[in-house]
């Protein structure tokens, strides 16, 4: 979706972020705070006191002192060590079962793929946010069924929807600490390419081992590779739509009101898990059965309130605390820039677009929403850093760091020149980034050069045993790679993919000398210093030539390619795939040079981390990477900047506040308006909470989450669902990068906003029940109780 | 300034705002909620029981009940009779004090036409706001010494700058009710026109009588035309400028900030009344002597706290409370949507202009920011009327109105068809609204199509006797008619006087059919319906010519024109003033259209306001009109919005935290900088809030205020100096049509940060010891102290 950023999947066996993910407020890879790529830090110099480092890491990872302030998107395993903190919060419950990934709440958690859930009955009931199943909702409709738009409740389990192709749910099932198997008895002597070679290669065998049918399993690095764990997760890949409401709850302020408070969102959804007969994970089909989850969580009726507990559990995507300045400064000050303006650009050229053509607005419409939302936290992420002088405050850490290792000769041995290698490794991404960004600006998301290049590229590496296969190629992920080839063709617009290429392509004309792409001027007839006008003339012509000469965008001969023989695919005249071999020589460049710098951050990261590590003297959470993580803290306002306090809550007051009507993002139905009219005025209605007079809808906590978090339940201190996590405010998005204590809040659906809209909108009850509420039992009679479910029209809860 | 609302002077003999005015937050002309023109309504039809409303109106406004929460601009003399509420507020004066216009403390507090002050030492000093002062600092800047940047600090008084033509320091010595005189026995046959010009002739009458060397009298009406007051105004002409801080302090924030909270301006300025050897108004000359007021204000070095009463004296502009439905619904639907279009245009025009030439951005930047605080204003005002739903408050108010007159026989008989009558009204000016507004809109301030319309009236009207002139073009005018041209001269730039004629143009060539300009359609070449582009290149062509054939942009024919005979300008071949002349009759319709319709309100708005005043049954306050006006409330916050609320203090710290480093609107000099980590960092620095831990900046109150306001002295429970009230919450604009008590915010800077900035930054000490303030025995010792006040070099007090 961001085209400067390559796939999070290299050197990651397992992709956590399908290509048709939802985009929205707080999914992983939009709001990945590592611009360029991530290569695991892979633990690969023994000769190095590799058993010092690891003793030291199990010492400092187990060791009692609680953090300062709530920082910590911490391992599951972590937290029984954190006890004390807990408790002292407000926590009742037994800390030591977060450690048991498949028990009680863990095993409730999870992933979606770049969104979190959490099981909600014992029938495979879902719950999430409603910007995760945006993807869903396109998928099922259509001109004259706008599902986005009006919502969708399923009266019956019979009605429930599919998600379409690439929807899945993952159950994560064991995790094991396989750091000696990864990173252990490496020859000191190999070229960083080939150590980068060698972990890929155990990666993959570990892989391989672990998965069986219905099983998804990927090797994780945390702690910069200091640290390797092997996850196992059930992959249910027959997921249905139960429940969204219209988007002026789901999605209620849009854009505008996105990462910001006070907010008024009911970003929320319901989804259900279906598996084959035996129970088993199986393809989407007719007869198959709601899955039976071992641990579903317990829903509260109370929800959450102002200084009470909050224990988050979900998939955060990634964070960049524990880069160098160097890094640090490389995203701040030119990776993030830089997408903030492609970005603007790219929005303008799909605005425009959007008003020629109703039809380019449908199918660009998420596209759009995954820019803004990526720009904004872009910007966020900027403008956080600049009053938070983010980048004072890392190199004050860095220098702190470095004087802290002169300062003692044992530890000047082990850590002592690990800093300016790392800067050396940076220095040597830098040198090309214009160039490298520019070209992986190229492969837009879902768009017929970035399909070409998969085809070819998987033709080329189906000719290889699947084990020494580029493990984004490996037959485990074909039915992903062909579900993402057929699922684009909805949000495919010709008109719009070549406007993107075209921008593309103006950048590239636009590089350095010293960084051309040789093969590019060749073709289409650039060279520096060409004007921009110019360039303009020549890249249109050459786009001319290449939209006539491809059959690209016709799905079956799209997907067909994935199939072709190898031979056939790589002689294919189609223009696209002639542009994909022409352009095949720089991606293997770019490729190796990737694996290359893995392997010399394979060296160099445990060591920096081990370093940071006993510096602190304490527990430390490694950064997100997309894996199952819990963070606590307390439900709580704060005082963004001088003169201004957040409160904690809003109020059913505040959205009809807001309503403008027939506004896109403002605009409530008039029965939603009836509906909140007939609640402010009844003051005992159910879900009211007494101390605010009114339903709470949205609340603050100080708990530490970023992208990915999307949709993770929220418990209270008896470990019952109090909300769904849903965003974070503009002044946390900067704490991907080093985190702020005074400033950092998650936002969060209340429960009762949820419970309140099911029974008083939607007349959903029989979702209720399903979670063990019953509506009026909490309160007077709900109106939705007297519209029996069959009341609502199907299809459209509440609009 | 606002190119589509015509003069406000029109029918008021003292134009409150000259022409020159700085633009600026909360200033009176261009925060005036009437959008198209404020005939004062006349009381004028003693057949219809003027006694009965005279009695009446008497009645209730003495009357003793409270108003509810504390809207109300007061007229000094109602002080009194709200003495129960100022006790308990926290008031611990004499409320009677107040009735006495020209003792104390009202005596102090003196407008600058547009903008409110106060005597503060007994040698003159005033204090204001800065952006009060723009067009001093402008008119004394040059290329090489930008005041309004740097600042300004006289270090002896010979050192001070004179503020130019044009400005004034005028005295309130005294307010007459004069209802008697101006509205009573008007015979009732008299057609709406008629009765017009009859009071016109009355106002004119009491004005000369009035006036004499030095002292400045107007008409002015209250509520609606049943009570009307002549004010009485010494007229300072000689003002200099004493002590500006630098644009990082005055106007901290800029644009971003304007109508904000939080707010961290330090919007103040000092000035100098001077009069002649003989303490009498004199112009500026350069023997004169310092004016030696009779009263002048207490500065406390205790500033405001949060809870603590306030008190503000000063000049609110406009507003339009008491307006009917239909009023209210032709400036909320359709005036001022229209004028935010026209005046983003407008803006950018000027912007690209701007960017093309570094002088006319110099020129233009005036002009400018008052635009873009116009166009806020009004995007506030619709913004809050929306969310307030003013439109539906005020038809609910008006149904009840209505209601509560039919319901009683003698009230339907006083009021019965009051309502219906001045829909009637209304309805006449709706019919030619658009053709009126294109016509107003193309005099803008200060171009040379205004300056030939003004030769040209002048001329015309001088050959009269002066008793039937114009007001606007007596003679008691014409030496501020002169200033105006003169004074325009810095601000005038072709190229932008030509590209908003242009503007305004293409506007009269788009109106329908039924309200064309014919004049204008023969000369340009214009008619309905023809192509904008086709309209765009007429225009074009005309207005090549016209600028080929005028020499209005020189300063010297422009201005003699003004002392020219009638006939040579009548005759003046000037391209133009041959436009003025096309133009003449039209304008002539226009204002005779506008006082027929004052005749018509001089009916109907007294009666209006008599069931309104009767039907309230508690004291009310009148709309603002320019004159001295009184408002008490509270220092506190507010929520502005569910989930938000504005703390009632900002803090240094506040200040240092919104620093952009070489930012327009937010970088600090480094100076600054240091002068507040100093302070920062020593707990117990003078003018440092004890319970803030920091010193104040800005604070909020729920005073009732508009523009005009701007500079406002406000005074503790004790009668004290504690702040200068300088703006207002974007969500108090709206309050301008119908007062939200919830909501209503006005901002204002705290005392202890002007004396802060004065010692710490500016090193002002001998500014504050005027006002007695002795900097050191405040807290430890300043560095102000410690540089001597020649150290600062003149004219740049602190950058």
């Amino acid at each position: 979706m961001i085209p400067t950023a390559p796939s999070p999947a290299r050197l990651r066996p397992t992709p956590t972020v399908p290509p048709d993910a939802a985009p929205g407020r707080w999914p992983a890879s939009r709001a990945s705070p590592r611009p360029a790529e991530s290569p695991a830090r892979l633990l690969a110099s023994p000769a190095r006191a590799p058993a010092t480092l690891l003793a030291l890491a199990s010492a400092v990872l187990l060791a009692g002192r609680p953090a300062s302030a709530d920082e910590g998107m911490w391992m599951p395993q972590q937290i029984p060590d954190l006890a004390p903190r807990l408790r002292k919060l407000g926590f009742e419950g037994d800390p030591g079962a977060f450690a048991d990934l498949a028990g009680h709440p863990m095993g409730a958690v999870v992933s979606l793929g770049g969104c979190s859930a959490s099981f909600v009955s014992p029938d495979g009931l879902v719950v999430t946010n409603h910007h995760c199943v945006t993807g869903a909702l396109q998928f099922n409709s259509a001109p004259e069924r706008n599902l986005i738009k009006d919502g969708f409740l399923a009266a019956t389990r019979a009605e429930e929807l599919w998600n379409g192709p690439g929807s899945r749910v993952y159950v994560t099932v064991a995790a094991r600490d396989v750091t000696k198997e990864v990173a252990g008895s490496l020859d000191a002597k190999l070229s960083d390419l080939q150590r980068g070679e060698a972990i890929e290669k155990r990666e993959k065998e570990l892989t391989a081992a672990c998965e069986r049918e219905g099983l998804r399993c990927r090797v994780a690095s945390y702690f910069q590779g200091l640290r390797w764990y092997e996850i196992a997760q059930l992959e249910l890949k027959d997921v249905r739509l139960v429940y969204a409401p219209p988007s002026f709850v789901g999605n209620y302020g849009g854009e505008t009101d996105n990462w910001r408070w006070p907010r008024h969102g009911g970003d929320f959804a319901f989804l259900r898990a279906w598996v084959g007969r035996d129970g088993r994970p199986a393809a989407h089909a007719r007869d198959n059965v709601p899955y039976r989850p071992r641990h579903w969580l317990k829903v509260s009726t109370a929800g959450a309130s102002p200084g009470g507990f909050v224990i988050v559990a979900g998939y955060p995507g990634r964070t960049a605390r524990h880069q160098t300045l160097r890094e640090t400064r490389d995203a701040l000050e030119w990776a993030y820039p830089r997408q903030v303006r492609q970005m603007k650009e790219m929005l303008a050229i799909l605005a425009e677009l959007s008003r020629a053509s109703k039809e380019t607005e449908i199918r660009v419409a998420a596209r759009v929403r995954g820019l803004a939302n990526a720009m904004k936290n872009r910007q966020g992420v900027l403008e956080g850093a600049r009053k938070g002088r983010l980048v004072e405050r890392k190199a004050a850490a860095e220098t702190d760091l470095a004087a802290w290792i002169r300062a003692d000769a044992a530890r000047a041995a082990r850590y002592g020149t690990v800093l300016a290698s790392l800067d050396e490794v940076q220095a040597r991404k830098e040198a090309t980034r214009e160039r490298d960004a520019a070209y992986r600006g190229l492969y837009a998301r879902d768009s017929l050069l970035s399909s070409a290049r998969t085809a070819r590229r998987l033709a080329e590496e189906r000719a290889r045993p699947d084990a020494e296969r580029d493990p984004e190629y490996q037959q485990r992920n074909w039915e992903r790679i062909r579900e993402g080839q057929e699922r684009m063709q909805k949000a495919l617009d010709l008109a719009a993919d070549r406007a993107l290429l075209r921008h593309s392509l103006l950048e590239v004309a636009a590089l350095p000398p010293g960084q051309r792409i040789p093969a590019l001027d060749a073709a289409v007839g650039l060279a520096a210093g060409v004007p921009a006008d110019e360039a303009g003339r020549k890249v249109d012509a050459w786009l001319d030539a290449l939209y006539r000469g491809t059959r690209l965008a016709d799905q079956s001969f799209r997907v067909g390619l994935l199939d072709a023989p190898t031979e056939s695919v790589l002689a294919e005249a189609d223009a696209f795939l002639q542009v994909a071999a022409l352009l095949a020589p720089l991606d293997k460049e770019l490729r190796d040079a990737e694996k290359e710098r893995a392997g010399a951050l394979a060296r160099l990261g445990p060591v920096y981390m081990a370093a940071a590590i006993e510096k602190a003297g304490g527990p430390v959470a490694p950064d997100a990477n997309s894996t199952l993580r819990v963070t606590f803290g307390t439900v709580k306002g704060v005082s963004p900047e001088d003169g201004v306090l957040y409160l904690p809550q809003t109020r059913l007051a505040g959205v009809l506040a807001k309503h403008r009507p027939g506004d896109k993002e403002f605009g409530l139905s008039p029965r939603m308006v009836e509906a909140i009219e007939r609640s402010l005025a009844s003051p005992r209605g159910p879900w009211r909470d007494a101390r605010l007079g009114d339903v709470p809808v949205d609340f603050l906590s100080d708990v530490d989450t970023t992208g990915g978090n999307s949709g993770s339940a929220v418990l209270d201190g008896r470990g019952e669902l109090v909300g769904l996590l849903f965003d974070g405010t503009y002044e946390t998005i900067a704490s991907d990068f080093l985190f702020d204590p005074e400033r950092t809040r998650s936002i969060q659906v209340d429960i009762r906003y949820v419970l309140w809209v099911a029974a008083e909108l939607s007349g959903a009850s029989h979702v209720l029940r399903e979670m063990g509420i019953d509506a009026p039992a909490t309160g007077r009679v709900s109106s939705g109780e007297g519209r029996p479910a069959a009341a609502a029209p199907p299809g459209r809860p509440g609009s």
